[in-house]
């Protein structure tokens, strides 16, 4: 096995050879034969254990073999303590994903500070058709049956291409002791019926299954490339702009595919979308519609769809005092000045007559019932009317705010200023406010 | 399970309502529930019985338990006995492959000569994660995990998204008849570890397991089309002429990449190819290496892969007498005539001193070591050399031709006629001879 992972780091991980390496190692038998072997090999490895604290003195016991491990290769190791219970309950999380999250947090900690290139994993062929399996039996897709990835940022997973047969057969041969290791706990129903139970009968059937299930691997890693390919062949065409606040794509390339939803799962699947038929009525939905996703809002908006991130901070209305000169707005800066004239018309400047004004004045979003008096226009208008008119998108209209004396809207900030406040020939005070 | 049905038919095959139906009956409980459940929804059916004739005594037990059942029901039935075992024999398959081709090729005999629209078989989702289960065992790619289509050409599965535990209980709760249907002897062994020993430990991981599963089946399916484009977008750009004879690819274009053998898979897994590294190494292989599957052959030709099917006639040499004014060739019609006088220069005409050939003629295939006398050149040519600064691909090559006299090649035909037979002030007789 030490020869032909060695072949395989040559040929397919040949970086490892150059590289200063961090192996995750729990103590049982996968990350202590990776342990010994890397070691073997001659790289340049230091070990980083997660005590977990979840099976008490066995957890103890754990770190207690990962030091004397160390001590025995003469390998750097360092440890790390979580209250794991705790910092589940603490963000709601099962203890699986908590440790999962404190683990990989700190593993890239660690590189990151120590200035490790990568961070090792122990994952074999056995754990991927493990995943794959559970995938398989819960309902997925593609992805879900392409197995884990041998290199996936800095962390490597150099004995995915071995058994666990191999591994354990290594260990046996080489006379490693390792620690029992039972930390997939949550998941170990699941797990253990399919190891014992069920892949022992598809290795009946099939004896060569493991270089068989490679092989599907390969082939579906394969079709992956061209799923995307045809992807971003369609997402050239489609997206129209794109920014922090939102992305926009035109409704028509969609429409013009052999399988539109096909290729909607796949641009929005990243963004927690699930309900799949109706982003596919999205597309002939009215002007307006629009659907969410715990952390993304996508809204059909005439010709276009725009996908944009759900805003969490709660905005409140921002109060401004008579002796504010400058404050600090979600979109940008307000500087109130007194002027002598009245310079140019831009909409991120307004002048208006000071004494109008009654303080606080007040910053806030536009709400329905609102209307303002356009300058320039007699009469009042409903600010949805307005800002219809203007044919603003539906997510463009949330991001209109309005400045306000005394409920009156001032300005409708950044489009229109209102009638009511304007500059007159018997105005004695110019307030100038300019949005930079 | 006959509301579902129909729902799903009107649904999705509504086509069936319209359409002269022909139902693929073995006996077994899913196709005599198909059967009546077809009846109940008034479909316009008939069935069809294969007696292959592999049981004896039970063979002839299903054939009359249809013909009872067609009775009771007042339809028509069609049954068709084989002698499956010496068919089998004769044409060296297994029994399994030997049934299923006479099985399709009758059913769609009948449903031309009788205008049947649509043949129905009675596969159901249980099929289909066994067939699923098959596939990924022995290793597959996405095509072995997309499961069997509802609609393929005239044959229809209407059954498809519905369990056998469904069709069970229809047939128990309707006491329904059925006979025990054992035709899948040769896979029986796998299929029933599979649906007795792996399938119940998968519903115990996962209850709903058939409806996950027809989830994936959906999103693979999806997937297909994502793929479809991808290649298609390829083709589009890579395929530089395309005849009956043989395709032509620009290399260029698969090079140019993101994965250009998932790519070579994709466009060559039809034409019987299985080694896609020798495939894919072709890119990049000298010019006029090759590569053979038991029906194709694909060549590298400088910047071209050139797809052709291998001609398995066996091409004999062409005997020509005297007297024959016209011949049939592989490559055209040929016609020997005596003329007064050279008209015009044309590669598909010549004219030779008639006086200077020797009878038979012969028309064969050129040779390594064959040589001529290029008209209008002095000295003699090899034939090889000829082509090879005719810049012909290897395929081009070995469709060459000659017209040879004694030996002496007369005339490479279409190409360039020989020194040594040419119309010279001494000829007294002129031969024309044309390729038409």
């Amino acid at each position: 096995m030490l020869k032909n992972l060695q072949n395989h780091i040559n040929k397919n991980l040949a970086f490892l050879n150059e590289s200063k390496i961090l192996i995750a190692i729990s103590g049982g038998i996968d990350s202590v034969v990776l342990t010994h072997l890397c070691h073997q090999l001659k790289l340049n490895i230091a070990l980083a254990h997660c005590n977990f604290h979840l099976r008490g003195e066995e957890s103890n016991g754990d770190e207690e073999s990962v030091k004397q491990l160390a001590e025995q290769l003469g390998l750097e190791v360092f440890v790390q303590n979580f209250d794991t219970e705790n910092y589940a309950k603490t963000n709601k999380q099962s203890i699986q994903i908590a440790a999962r999250e404190l683990r990989y947090n700190w593993f890239e900690d660690l590189a990151n500070q120590l200035e490790f290139d990568y961070i090792l994993t122990a994952h074999h062929v056995d754990d991927n058709l493990e995943t794959f399996l559970i995938n398989f039996t819960r309902g997925t897709g593609l992805e879900g049956l392409t197995g884990i990835p041998e290199v996936n940022t800095i962390f490597v997973r150099p004995l995915l291409p071995f058994s666990s047969e191999a591994i354990e057969h290594y260990a046996k041969v080489n006379t490693i002791a390792w620690r029992d290791d039972r930390s997939n706990a949550s998941t170990k129903y699941v797990r253990n019926k399919l190891r014992h139970n069920l892949i022992p009968i598809l290795k009946e059937i099939n004896p060569s299954l493991l270089q068989s299930f490679q092989t599907t691997l390969s082939n579906l890693n394969d079709t992956t490339d061209l799923v995307k390919d045809s992807v971003d062949n369609l997402l050239s065409k489609a997206i129209v702009s794109q920014d922090d606040d939102k992305t926009v794509f035109k409704i028509s390339e969609f429409k013009s595919l052999r399988n539109p939803k096909a290729y909607l799962f796949e641009v929005f699947k990243d963004y927690g979308f699930t309900e799949w038929n109706d982003v596919l009525n999205l597309l002939d939905a009215e002007s307006g519609k629009q659907l969410f996703s715990a952390t993304y809002r996508l809204i059909k908006n005439r010709e276009h769809l725009l996908l944009s991130e759900i805003n969490n901070e709660t905005e409140e209305n921002i109060l401004i005092s008579k002796e504010e000169k400058q404050i600090e707005s979600p979109f940008g800066l307000l500087f109130f000045d007194e002027a002598d004239a009245i310079f140019g018309k831009r909409t991120e400047v307004i002048y208006v007559d000071a004494d109008t004004l009654e303080y606080p004045l007040i910053l806030r979003k536009w709400e329905d019932g609102d209307f303002f008096h356009p300058l320039g226009m007699s009469g009042k208008k409903k600010i949805s009317k307005y800002l219809k008119d203007e044919k603003l998108s539906l997510l463009d209209k949330e991001q209109v705010w309005v400045l306000c004396s005394n409920n009156a809207i001032v300005w409708v900030v950044n489009r229109r200023a209102d009638n009511r406040f304007k500059v007159t020939e018997n105005t004695k005070n110019i307030l100038k406010i300019t949005l930079q």
